[in-house]
């Protein structure tokens, strides 16, 4: 007689954790005349920025999954990372299948619990980011290299979903880890490059000045941060960005930039060009240290010697940040527009910020930027920004 | 060289359960020819009224989190409890940040779990309820008082989130357990007040008569319950509620009374007045008792002697309940209509409950409404509502 | 004095897991030109078919709940599965109330994590499924035998809900496993019936050709995968349903097939009648069964002997499917339509279907199907698909 198939409940699989975060922010915007002018008023805003509830697990000795949503952004909730990971497939290294976090980028990367600003900084606008799709990664050189590439549907919507018969797109990106030295002392190159064949033909550049919301929030009528660079829908035949990394860190200090150049070929035959780049330090006073996460090729989150309470003060980090995004090119042809309407706008970001760490999963963080802006229609002009966040996650 | 900073792991944190509830209803509805030709035919609904996940923990020693969403509510999910608390900031108390029930009433205070009714009193429509914000708030007197004070964003949308250059509020809530004898013997006293300044200087009143949804249902083309009362939108600088709190309980019976003042100082300068007011008892007959649970000021629910099932009948509870909701005023100019439109209307309930808690987690409730309703447009009508509703809470 | 109640606590309730799963999907369309012209240009689709978390568990010794949300259907997140439990309600059988799969129809009651192909087959268009309700059902003759039937309020919507002051409905089910041999040699029979009375007096029946999205999907504004089938709007007194189940199995081969037959009663006094059916089997090429679920009186899933990995290839399976629906009928006589105006059309579809299950909670799916159309507007149209799935579950 035939027997029935394994049984699966013997071997302890599947395994469930549940996980989250929130980010409860606060924004202050003060535009001068011209600013105000060129993007409208930006409101005050308190806000959830993210709030996110996940599941994962291993469903056997070499199958995982994680599933993530998120209750804050547009779509609420929004599709995150919702996948399947299947280790050594063929000897090839991990498939991933499901929607994810496209490789590119080293700041888009980085976990959002673990930036050290509020945001992800400016040339974040060019990532594909999150699409749906399948993807081969690992670690070579024993961990001190990662290789990544992932082909996809393009765009995908904020519900995983990807419809038309063109749209797709593949990404990549390789890091190294050029010295490995005790104390966390790091050095690390990193380069990447995407290609994508959006569905319509249609794709849009913009971004706000490194706070609020960053998508298109359409189940509001109003829209409460607006952008300061915006290519307007461009009828594109496809969309290709390449970027490089340098990074290092030594004990508490870390200092990380990255440079992109996109290209846009136009339906009308032209191709415009855009750049964008940033460099930023920090520094933990209390002594701790953000570590290099070699399986991942970006640097995360520092953990205090002491919580904040009777015993201590938690950890207390300092940081600077600059970047840029140029959204103008003289061929820039938005659908609608006049010809040759560079109406992109050129942004650049200065930020201070500060964060307190109270224990491993609390931090409060504040930010202050000072924006500067160039556009067509309002040459510059300035805002000043201020904001806060409460960050929980379990 | 440095050392890295704490082990986060070792310390058993972070801690997540996760919890959750479901109101599932149905609501029967009679109206005289009067009712239905002013408030429009209230259909008989089936619905789940809410059902709630959510997660809660412990990140360190003195830090907590609660993340509760809403997937019945409009917004699917809304945003419910989503805050992070720290205990004991700087001696003073402990600080709560997120969005969150703001304190004022007892009855809003109360958990929707633990209502003697399948919903709040009339008066409820007063309260600013959840909010985004930051809360500090303690017990005092060995645990006979509680103080409570939060400032906020006002409003606040259900995905917790607000924008504007103005929009800010204020609530507070004290009580005072005046008697804690034997036997559930208790006497409290409370009382709390809340100014509220609306983004975009708009506010409105309204309620239904004590059951279905009490917000706008903004997915639904088809709103099934309609408002009794409402003071169509008005032009508002300010919104402002007094409250005073009256209860006591004896054994497996409670009393519990409230009474709210309401002011509107309008955009034209004049002044409207509101006011509602409820009391309401009730008696366990298998004789287990509401204890009042003293870090929120509130009583709790009851936990039947025997569960439901081959040893027992579960508990059994009636309860009885008069509230009124007074929506007119000579001053009352909502935007649009004639001055002197006096449109709130005014709304009586009478409430007859009986409740069969299967065990501590599972109830069956029965209310039998009749509501009298007093409007311009259709002076004296009537309503007789019954409704019935299962709930399971893990 | 009084004593306080039991302490819930003590007992060990109530119990939660968190559970989940997802079907990431990949459709390829390859229309004829007649097939194009008749239901439109059907779009290569990759997206989330269906993506759920739920938390289950036990409250009392005879009373569970199940919540389950849907985060990728329409709604998003849908109500799924919602209700609460009572074990052996006065000797009669177990009550379930809240939101569940009314029963009706084999193929609706097998659960999809558990199908043999991608999506049920074409007659499921005719079963209620989801409604929010009450149930009574049990099994019995030892287990060789299940009974249900259902009271609910109908249409329910994506959140549970349901309005009017009609819209009322029943259905139920009874199968008998009749042989019951040794190595899952079985022999199933079965049988339902339901009746509908829709508030509104709107009845809609359609179909897509066995993939995508099967429900209105109200927050695109595209809809990527047409309805091949579609009987227009029918103003309808009421709507029955009637459908026998035949079923075997023998180790690894499953044959399974049901017939079902409809009327509605349309308001202009005429009836429109309509059928449809299937037959299906499938052979696990390495040997493992799926297994009879006694107490739902369907086949459920087999799990691989070796998993996939160092050790083993997983389970294979390979599986053939016909089905039919037959939405013409002389009488239909779609609401704005001229009379006499049979619009359904007919549809078969042939399906090939391969299974590779890694392990006993992840799957790769793929299936060929060729479609087969008639429509007034357009006869003998073809469409060829491909589909591929990846499932993971825990």
């Amino acid at each position: 007689c035939c027997p029935p198939g394994a049984d699966p409940a013997g071997a302890g699989y599947p395994t469930v954790t549940v996980n989250g975060f929130f980010h409860a922010d606060a924004i202050f915007f003060a535009q001068d005349a011209a600013n105000a002018a060129v993007v409208g008023d930006a409101q005050d805003v308190a806000d959830f920025r993210r709030a996110r509830l996940s599941a994962k697990g291993e469903v056997a000795e070499n199958v995982s999954y994680f599933m993530e949503y998120d209750f804050a952004f547009p779509g609420r909730p929004s599709f995150m990372d919702v996948y399947v990971d299947v280790a050594d497939l063929a000897s090839i290294g991990n498939v991933r299948i499901g929607q994810f976090r496209t490789p590119f980028g080293m700041d888009a990367m980085t976990s959002v619990k673990e930036l050290t600003f509020l945001e992800r900084a400016l040339p974040t606008a060019f990532a594909p980011f999150r699409q749906i799709g399948i993807e081969l990664y690992d670690t070579a050189l024993d961990e001190r290299a990662t290789w990544a590439v992932a082909g996809y549907r393009f765009p995908t919507n904020v519900f995983g979903n990807a419809s038309g018969d063109s749209g797709y797109g593949c990404a990549t990106r390789e890091t190294l880890l050029l010295y490995d030295g005790p104390c966390n002392h790091t050095l690390h190159l990193g380069g990447g490059f995407t290609y994508n064949q959006p569905s319509g033909n249609s794709a849009i550049l913009r971004s706000t000045p490194e706070v609020g919301f960053s998508q298109l929030d359409f189940n509001s009528t109003v829209f409460p941060v607006p952008f300061f660079v915006d290519t307007g829908t461009l009828a594109a035949e496809n969309f290709q960005v390449m970027n490089v990394e340098l990074a290092g860190s030594r004990g508490p200090a870390v200092a990380q930039a990255e440079f992109y150049f996109a290209t846009i070929d136009q339906l009308n035959g032209t191709q415009a060009r855009f750049h964008g780049a940033y460099a930023q330090v920090s520094y933990v006073l209390t002594g701790e240290y953000r570590p290099y996460l070699k399986n991942q090729g970006v640097y995360g989150r520092f953990t205090p010697h002491t919580n904040y309470g009777k015993a201590g003060i938690g950890g207390w980090e300092i940081a600077g940040r600059y970047s840029y995004l140029d959204l103008n090119d003289a061929d820039l042809a938005p659908v609608g527009a006049p010809p040759g309407f560079a109406a992109g706008g050129a942004l650049q970001d200065l930020t201070f910020g500060l964060n307190w760490r109270l224990n491993a999963n609390t931090e409060f963080q504040f930010n202050y930027i000072h924006a500067f802006l160039d556009r067509p229609a309002g040459d510059n002009s300035d805002a000043d920004i201020l904001a806060a966040r409460a960050q929980v996650d379990f």
